[in-house]
C-alpha cells in the first residue's frame, strides 16, 4: 500500500527498522558497546576470536571454550579445491571486494546451509575461511603463488592473515595490532551492510546469501573503503606542513575528504583513541617520520577547522601500512571482521523473523493509457 | 542512536522507506501498475524487452527502438571464459539461485561497473546472460553438454531460455507464456529483493554487487520459490477430489500451503487471472487432465474455506510445468525477469541517494563489567 507513514528523512536515518541485544553506537558515556561491554575493555584485553564468541554466542567464553574455538577455526582453513579454480579465474584487476563476495557466494555452492541447525557451523566456517580466501587469490593473481592456506604458524586469524599474506609469521606487535583492528571493525548495530545482511535474513534465505549480500553493501564508498581513501590522503603528503596546507585547499575547494565525522557519533569515534595508539607504536616500530606525523596533522586541521574528529577508518591506514598491507586490502580485512557481526543480526533476525518488506511513496505518473507500438512517437 | 521513532510494525510493514515512480502495489482499482500502466494491458500486449526498457528507460519504446533493444541483447548472450569455468566448478546438486547469484557475481570481477555512466550497459548486459548462465550451469552440470549460448533462433529472452533448456526453439505459444511471466515477474515495489538492491545501491556500490544481493533475498522461501512450493503441492494429487479431501486435510491441520494471500494484495492478485488463462491454454495443449484441473479446485478450495486467492505463483507451476521447465528453474525464471525492476530501482535510488541506514531498539545488557578470561565461570 502506498499510504503508508511517511517518514522523518531519507534513508530511515534515526528510524528504529527492529530490535537487537548486540551493539550500542553513540549512546552517551558508553560510545560503543557489544552485548553491553565497552568497546575500550574489549580492545585492550580480548582476543578477536573471544569478540566473535561473544556476539556469535552470547557471553564471553572461558579459556577452554576459547582455545577449543579457536583449534575449531584453525581446523577450517583449507581452501575446497572448486573455490581455489574459481578464484584463479579472477584477474589481478579485479576489485577485492568482488573477490570476497565471489568467493562467499562460491563457497554458498559447495557447503550450502540446508538448513538453519547447521549456521553456527557455517559461521565458523567463513570466519576461519576469508583470510585464506583474499589471499590466495591476491598472491596468485599478483604473484602466481598458490599459497597453502592450512599450514600456517599462526592461529590467530589476523595472523594468519598477515602469515598468508607475506610469507611469514608476523611479530607479535602485528598480531596484536590486527586483533585490535579486527574487534574494533567487528559490529556496529544497524549500518547499511548488516542491514542488508538483516533483509536478506527476513526472507529465511540462506546465511551464504546473507553475507554475500552484505559484502556487496561494504563495498560501496559511502561505508566501507573509507580507510583506502584516508590513505589515499595521507601519502599525498611528505610533511605536517605540507598536509596542513594541502588539506586547508581542499576545505577551500570543498572537497570531500574522507576518514572524518560519522552518521551517528557527534563528538567523537571512540573506535579513534585506541587505533591512533596502535599506529603510534607501529610507527615507532618501522621508524616512520612521515606518515604518522601527517596523520596527526590532519586530525588537528580538521577539529580546529571543521570541528569534524576522526572515525574508526583513519589512522587504521597508516596502522595497515606500517604492516605492509597493500591499500587495496584493507576494506576486505573489514569483511573479515564484521562477518562476525553480521552473522550475528542474522542469528537475530532468524530467531524473531517477520520478512522486511516496507512501502514507497510513488511519484509516478496516475493512470498511462497503453498506446500500440506503432503509433508511439 | 537508539532513540529513534517506533515503527508500528516489525519488518517496516506499511512504512514508506522511500519513493518510487516505477510501481504501485494494491491501489484500489489498477491493482499493479508499472510506471502507471496497468499490468494487464501490458500483459495482454507487450513483449518482456518492452516492458525492460519501460522500467529502465521510462516509456515505451516506438518499433525502432525496441529493435534496436533486441538486438542489443541478443549481441550481449556470450558467456566469458571465466565465468563458464566458474559455472562447471558448481555441482549438479547446487541450489540454482547460489548458481545465479555466483554468476552475477563472477560477471562483476570480469566486467566490473567502473563508474554509474556504465549503469545501462551493464544492466543490459546482465538481462541478456542471464538465461545463458543458469542453462550452461544446468545442461553441464546434468548432461555434460556445453550448450553456446550464442546461436539460438530466438530472439526473446524468454525464448531464449526455453531454446537453451530444451535445445530447440520453443513453439510460438511457448514463447508467448514466458513473455507473459516473464512481464509479471518483472517488478513489485519495495519487496524484499528490490529493498536489499536498495539498500546496496545507497552505499554507492556498483551494480554486480547491488543484483546479487537481491538475488540472495529472492532465495528465500519467504519470497521468491512460493511457485516451486505450489508444484510440490499440486503434484500430490492425481484428481480434483483428491486435492479437495487432501487440503482439507492440511487446513484441519494448519499446514502452510503456499502460492496463496499476499503480503499486500487482500481480495485478490491481479496477476494470477492472467497467468492462470494462460496455463489453461497449456493444460489444452499437452492433453493435461489432471494438473491443471487439481489446480482450479485447490484454487475454489482455498477460496471457499479461508477466503485466500491464488497469487501470482500458483498457476506458474502449472504453465512452467507444461513448457518442460524442472521445478528447481522456477525461481531463476522469477530472476531473469525481476533484474529489470532491481535495476531500475538501483538507477532510481542513484538518482536521489541518502544511505539507508536505520537504527535499532536496543534489548540487551545496560553495562556489562569485564571479567579477565580464567575468572569466567
Amino acid at each position: 500500500m502506498a499510504e503508508g507513514k511517511k517518514l522523518g528523512g531519507a534513508g530511515l536515518r534515526g528510524q528504529v527498522a527492529g530490535e537487537t541485544a548486540l551493539c550500542t553506537v553513540g549512546k552517551s558515556g558508553a560510545g560503543l558497546t557489544y552485548r553491553g561491554y565497552d568497546i575500550k575493555d574489549l580492545a585492550e584485553n580480548a582476543q578477536f576470536e573471544e569478540i566473535a564468541y561473544l556476539l556469535l554466542r552470547g557471553k564471553l567464553p572461558n579459556r577452554k571454550e576459547l582455545d577449543d574455538y579457536k583449534a575449531k577455526l584453525v581446523s577450517l582453513r583449507a581452501l575446497p579445491d572448486a573455490l581455489k579454480l574459481v578464484l584463479e579465474q579472477i584477474p589481478a584487476n579485479a576489485h577485492p571486494m568482488d573477490v570476497m563476495r565471489t568467493g562467499c557466494s562460491m563457497l554458498g555452492n559447495l557447503e550450502t546451509e540446508e538448513d538453519f541447525s547447521q549456521q553456527d557451523d557455517k559461521i565458523d566456517r567463513m570466519l576461519a575461511v576469508f583470510p585464506a580466501i583474499i589471499t590466495y587469490w591476491y598472491r596468485f593473481a599478483h604473484d602466481g603463488v598458490r599459497v597453502d592456506t592450512t599450514t600456517t604458524e599462526s592461529d590467530s586469524i589476523g595472523g594468519v592473515f598477515l602469515e598468508l599474506l607475506h610469507g611469514k609469521k608476523p611479530s607479535e606487535l602485528h598480531e596484536r595490532v590486527m586483533n585490535v583492528s579486527l574487534i574494533l571493525y567487528a559490529e556496529h548495530e544497524f549500518n547499511a551492510s548488516t542491514f542488508t545482511a538483516r533483509v536478506c535474513a527476513s526472507t529465511l534465505s540462506d546465511i551464504h546469501s546473507c553475507v554475500t549480500g552484505a559484502i556487496g553493501s561494504l563495498r560501496g564508498p559511502l561505508h566501507g573503503g573509507a580507510n583506502e581513501a584516508a590513505m589515499e590522503l595521507i601519502q599525498k603528503f611528505k610533511t605536517p606542513d605540507e598536509a596542513e596546507e594541502g588539506l586547508m585547499g581542499m576545505l577551500e575547494r570543498k572537497d570531500k575528504i574522507m576518514g572524518f565525522g560519522h552518521a551517528i557519533y557527534s563528538d567523537s569515534d571512540p573506535r579513534n583513541a585506541i587505533i591512533k595508539k596502535w599506529s603510534e607504536k607501529l610507527a615507532q616500530e618501522v621508524g616512520d617520520t612521515v606518515l604518522y606525523p601527517v596523520s596527526v596533522r590532519c586530525e588537528e586541521v580538521m577539529w580546529r577547522e571543521k570541528k569534524l574528529f576522526c572515525n574508526a577508518d583513519f589512522f587504521h591506514a597508516s596502522a595497515y601500512h606500517f604492516m605492509g598491507i597493500p591499500t587495496e586490502l584493507f576494506t576486505p580485512i573489514f569483511v573479515m571482521s564484521r562477518v562476525s557481526g553480521w552473522t550475528a543480526h542474522v542469528k537475530e533476525q532468524r530467531a524473531n523473523n517477520r520478512i522486511i518488506r516496507p512501502s514507497a511513496d510513488y511519484t509516478g505518473p496516475a493512470d498511462a493509457k497503453w498506446v500500440p507500438i506503432d503509433e508511439r512517437p
